[in-house]
């Protein structure tokens, strides 16, 4: 710990923000912590509103050139990244100079799955003297602890479900894989690769509606784990407000996700609104394994 | 082979047939072998057109004592069940009296996977003095053979994906999921659960208009499999225009199949317009390993 609160405390720390709320909440813990913090909003992609709270510079996603002077003149030698992204094609990158020269590195990053680009980005941004530090390291409170968030907990046959998905996460994480899965009755009911969390629980929805899920309303479990080897300074599993209401339309019991390596935005409006609706969100330990 | 082929001649087959043309071909091959073909039709899933062409009954999912008592007094003992079924929830069963009597079984079948499904409905069908045969061994036409189907193969670069998909399918086997995955580069695209394979090239088509795909047009293959321990009389994956309808608007390059254990409706049509639209169908050897 000793070495990462050094990290913590070493000058401005550039905060490159995709979109959702959770760039918000990781720009005020910072911040509250006494340490300053420069927005880098992504176009397209992040919220106006956040980004005129803070000193900030609007990029494009593939300006790497422009960053890295920004940055370095700002002071900014730590880097986290944060906020969802949808992956951008290659064609909608319009790189800059910088990035161009570096394009034969991007395009090796951008075949295979998520993990390799992941991996293929962050070595190309400290290669330009850059730290790349995970969000949850500079504002822990973001995580879901271990436990029943709210005032349900997980039945014993919710818990059967919920240890199949992680089984099943686990072993198509080596794959390569979405992060998430949709279990009713030890039945996988939906697959989460690219599309997204969202759009995999509105599929679910859609599937209820047309009778076509044999399972009662009220069991199955929206289940997100993250994929062995993620690169966590960059892309952690993460829950919102947005995921609650997905699962009440599917008509599931609950959320479970994997206690201190699952990111959380709005916790206490997910809390409210799971209770309100009769739903369980549960950390589960385990991450280690995962 | 010849306990097989003593089978095929037991007598008039009962065939129990859902949505498509795949019964179709199944009844005219049977036919074709001098064998008499009872035709079960699913009310609101097989083709009434079909059905006029051969001595029939309308049925019910559902309706196990008036299939037992038909199918008897016709002199069926071997049964085929072939075609698509959505699966119905247990409130669109509407089971019969022999159905209502056997509940709990099927009750029991009707939780867990897929394969826990079939395996109890077969259970229950051998049960009442019928002997339950896969399609494929009385009408082995209807299966995919290993090669090239038409004059486009697949490029070393799909073979990888090739290789990619059936290793993943094979992993998630286990957990008795859907039998499709659409990999691109090595990258999964979309994974088949309750939804089906139609149902998951349109997203992919979906997903790619909304450049939420990497990977460029003409890269990507859709790969079927067996799931491993699949009740092969049942159920086994299967493709036909549909899906390559599919595969030509989710921009993919071709489709590949486990030779010898995947069901091929159309099998003309189905060469013609993959030839037409540029794209491979490929049966692979290693049904045994699947």
């Amino acid at each position: 710990m000793s070495a990462a609160a050094a990290v913590r405390q070493d000058g401005p720390l550039a905060l490159v923000c995709g979109g959702g709320t959770l760039p918000l909440a990781v720009a005020e813990s910072v911040s509250k912590r006494g340490r300053v913090v420069v927005v880098f909003a992504l176009r397209g992609h992040a919220d106006p509103t956040l980004v005129a709270r803070y000193p900030h510079h609007w990029l494009r996603v593939g300006q790497l050139g422009a960053f890295t002077r920004l940055a370095h003149a700002a002071g900014c030698r730590d880097v986290v990244f944060i906020g969802s992204l949808i992956r951008p094609t290659l064609w909608n990158l319009r790189p800059d100079f910088r990035a161009l020269m570096l394009l034969p590195r991007i395009m090796a990053a951008y075949r295979g799955g998520d993990n390799h680009l992941l991996s293929g980005v962050s070595k190309i941004v400290e290669d330009q003297g850059f730290r790349l530090i995970g969000a949850h390291e500079v504002a822990p409170e973001i995580l879901v602890s271990e436990g029943a968030l709210g005032h349900i907990d997980a039945s014993a046959q919710h818990r059967q479900d919920i240890t199949f998905g992680f089984d099943y996460l686990r072993a198509s994480g080596a794959f390569d894989i979405g992060q998430a899965v949709v279990v009713a009755g030890k039945h996988v009911l939906a697959v989460e690769a690219v599309e997204g969390t969202d759009q995999m629980l509105a599929r679910v929805a859609d599937l209820r509606a047309a009778g076509r899920i044999g399972a009662p309303e009220g069991i199955g479990v929206l289940v997100k784990a993250p994929k062995p080897g993620q690169d966590r300074r960059f892309d952690l599993p993460s829950i919102g407000p947005k995921t609650v209401a997905g699962v009440v339309r599917a008509k599931l019991a609950g959320i479970a996700v994997v206690g201190g390596t699952t990111v959380i935005a709005e916790p206490e409006r997910v809390v409210n609104e799971a209770d309100h609706a009769g739903i369980f969100v549960v950390g589960v330990p385990g991450g280690n394994e995962q």
